[in-house]
């Protein structure tokens, strides 16, 4: 046991402990799991929500700690604020202002793992941790060109044990993961933009087809294929990528790069003639003339047939060399989702099927509702309803409904009357870069209806995303990064 | 070409480029190594550094570009500012703010290679470049235990052409490696602490050894396993990350994982008896009483055997079990070191020879000084001074004094009087959590000497390090973060 702090510290410390603990909400977790809060038994449900995304990390902060026992398994550690992930490839953000750790939840257990089996029977998971046990470092200082070469295989026995888990209430939030299509190369030689990790290895990679360009003795026809940036999809992801990308290259790069400008281009392919399909036809083309103005390349109606490292090949255009190739076309199924044979599924089985209460359906009694499984998120779809896009905000609206309705049958018991699951389109927001936005409204809900493109539609987007970030420490460190990289420039620092 | 920015933006760019370009001094740099400043072709002396440490980046940054042309070449993209990166090891201070980009310096061209020769008769480097021309990006979503397992050999076609280089004046910076005594297991399983990437490894390690050991279905035996801290080396280093991980155990982690407390153990390890073995005995005394208060545990005159995944095998104690080994025992000769011939070593070959004046000795010529070669920093000693420890500090005097020197010869001409280097000690800085650091003036060039422990010591250690700090954006995040992690607690995201 360490030695607690000395005497002399305790006044720094309460005053530390009183800001963070009271007002800031962040009293101890609990990580033993068993219902053992603050040194006292209680008799809680146990609720289990597999995942921490838009779905899973909502529910697990919103959810009554009072009422429910609260545990989340999930691979990541971290709830990813997806909308900010573009900012923080190119620098404009930095990575840890677009994550927040599950385990500072307070009075959340938090496990790393995969759940590898469902027993709806008996209420149990079989949980494979994804963590090793002995870490293996590999130094870089010999040569920046070696790779940690150990085998999988190798791993098996470093591998944490696999553990069984009991609910009383299931939560699937699990989500889904990056489509390829089956496109051969995609994983290897692709980036994906759906975690701050991919964010990372994005704005390394940026930055390093800089630097490669600039050395001596390449042709300029090397460094333009070095500073060919492609995006594949051009949904809101890819879309706000290349218009960070666009910001960053015409903002910072020509005070480091200035030859390098006249080499670059940034192409934006998909299979649709337009890009951002789910927005008003008229901000569509609001946004397509902005990136026809910025010269970012928009190629519609195309098929990419593979990709290689360094080269992708477009059926219509044939092998354009790139040095970076961001990929966001859509959603596959999750592997868990595959794996569940007891919900009946959804269009294409990427969905579990659930009531309008959000519970999932169970197929052994004909579609009727299960008691106490629920699924919400991008893996999830209401079964008569329409079908809703796989959205950060149909995600929380749902995960946020679902907690309110635990908390009220907690609260009210046998007085319980249950509230039906019903969507309200805020509308959509994309940045377009230049300080520029979209707000499409045109199938709000409620308030003003209509679209919004440019510098006010911006100011709606960096607020909108502003008053959704979750710790005190991002409310200070988001506006104080926008505004240190507005005045100072994007850091390109690279490791 | 990308379009520029639009006029309507014109207003907020020149504010900023006037905030930016003029007040704090980052004007464009130039890319081209070819002389050719703002448009004007100028005859300058190609001035090429090698290594971007506390040697090479103060020299680059300080030296006059108005007479030199000046290039770095560095396998780093960074200067690693290292008093600070066991900071940033436990969440104390981020990692950028540890790190400046050389690219960022105004004026100097930047080369991510090594030097894999130099010829000193024709003035010329043939230089490797250490980034490869496609990106491989092991995506991690479906397995998270997978690796990137392309092997080097098959790297080999995507390296860079070696290029050449020629110099007017070369500076030799390359640094020193981390010591391993030929140690087996070292490199592959224990942690260096010598850069940014470094300090990010650990910081995710120890966080990841809590998230094993607040997994279901381990022993406390095996929870103790994976939470026993290990430290080689009794210097500054190893000191200073032990005390900053006892900050972390004790601030943040019960608030976290309160029922792993008890199970925590740091231990140091070192061949001398005593840690610090520079400072002066009574603040050795100090250190050691503060380590033991706080249960860190200090073992003397124990001598390594070998390192395996999560144990390490002391000869006087046996194996013992580890979730972090932290490696800090000195230096080792860098491979260029070695490989140059035409200069004489010092004391195990680990430095080449200079003159008072840091010119390297020539060999050939009966150890005369070469015209327009020196070295400086941890691979570098004057021959028949006295032998300087290898520290920051001794490397930025003589990168300062050679900038002066050069910047004075540049513009005398003719009438240039050279003066020699002399090392003055502004006394040692030791960290030793807590609020407390060690300032050891006892053999001071000048001003107060003697020695000073506890909270006055450590005011005097972080302003020293503030002071020192090099650009405006960390000049205003370092603070920040001081500020918000001492109030919110250390953030204990991990990606």
């Amino acid at each position: 046991m360490l030695a607690r702090p000395r005497p002399r510290l305790q006044l720094t410390r309460s005053l530390r402990d009183h800001v963070a603990y009271r007002y800031l909400s962040s009293a101890p977790a609990i990580t033993s799991g068993s219902g053992d809060v603050l040194g006292r038994r209680v008799d809680k449900k146990r609720l289990v929500i597999l995942g921490s995304g838009w779905a899973g990390y909502p529910l697990a902060r919103k959810v009554d700690k009072k009422h429910y026992d609260v545990t989340v398994i999930s691979d990541s550690p971290n709830f990813n604020f997806t909308p900010l992930l573009a900012s923080t490839s190119v620098g404009t953000l930095e990575f840890n202002n677009a994550v927040e750790s599950v385990r500072a939840l307070p009075h959340v257990n938090y496990h790393q793992a995969w759940v590898d089996r469902i027993d709806f029977a008996s209420k149990t998971l079989a949980c494979q941790p994804t963590l090793r046990y002995a870490s293996r470092q590999p130094h870089q200082q010999d040569d920046a060109l070696s790779y940690n070469t150990v085998k999988r295989e190798e791993l098996q026995d470093e591998r944490l044990p696999v553990f069984t888990m009991e609910y009383d209430i299931l939560v699937v939030a699990v989500g889904a993961y990056s489509a390829t299509f089956g496109i051969p190369g995609v994983k290897e030689n692709a980036h994906f933009l759906k975690n701050v990790n991919d964010a990372r290895a994005i704005r390394a990679r940026i930055l390093e087809c800089f630097e490669i360009a600039a050395m001596p003795g390449l042709s300029d026809e090397e460094r333009k294929r070095v500073l060919s940036f492609v995006v594949v999809g051009g949904g809101p992801t890819g879309v706000e990528w290349a218009a960070e990308l666009h910001d960053l290259v015409s903002s910072d790069i020509p005070r480091y790069y200035p030859s390098l400008v006249p080499l670059i281009s940034i192409t934006l392919y998909d299979v649709a003639p337009h890009i951002l399909g789910n927005f008003d036809s008229s901000l569509q083309a609001y946004a397509e003339k902005k990136f026809a103005r910025d010269n970012i390349r928009i190629r519609g109606r195309r098929t990419v047939e593979k990709v290689e490292p360094g080269w992708i090949t477009i059926k219509e255009e044939g092998r354009i060399p790139f040095g970076l190739c961001v990929w966001s076309t859509g959603l596959a199924v999750n592997p868990l989702v595959a794996a569940i044979k007891e919900i009946p599924k959804g269009q294409k089985g990427a969905t579990l099927l659930t009531d309008e209460r959000l519970r999932a359906l169970d197929a052994s009694t004909d579609n009727k509702p299960m008691r106490d499984v629920y699924a919400i998120g991008d893996c999830a779809g209401v079964a008569g309803g329409p079908v809703l896009p796989a959205t950060a905000q149909v995600a929380q609206q749902k995960a946020l409904h679902l907690a309110k309705e635990l908390n009220r049958a907690a609260k009210s018991g046998d007085a319980y009357q249950p509230v039906p699951f019903e969507f309200k389109n805020r509308g959509s927001l994309a940045y377009i870069g230049g300080w520029q936005a979209l707000v499409d409204r045109t199938s709000a809900a409620s308030g003003l209806k209509g679209g919004n493109a440019g510098r006010m539609a911006w100011l709606i987007w960096r607020s909108a995303y502003f008053t959704m970030s979750v710790s005190v420490r991002n409310k200070i460190l988001i506006p104080t990064y926008w505004f240190l990289n507005w005045i100072l420039g994007r850091d390109i620092s690279r490791f």
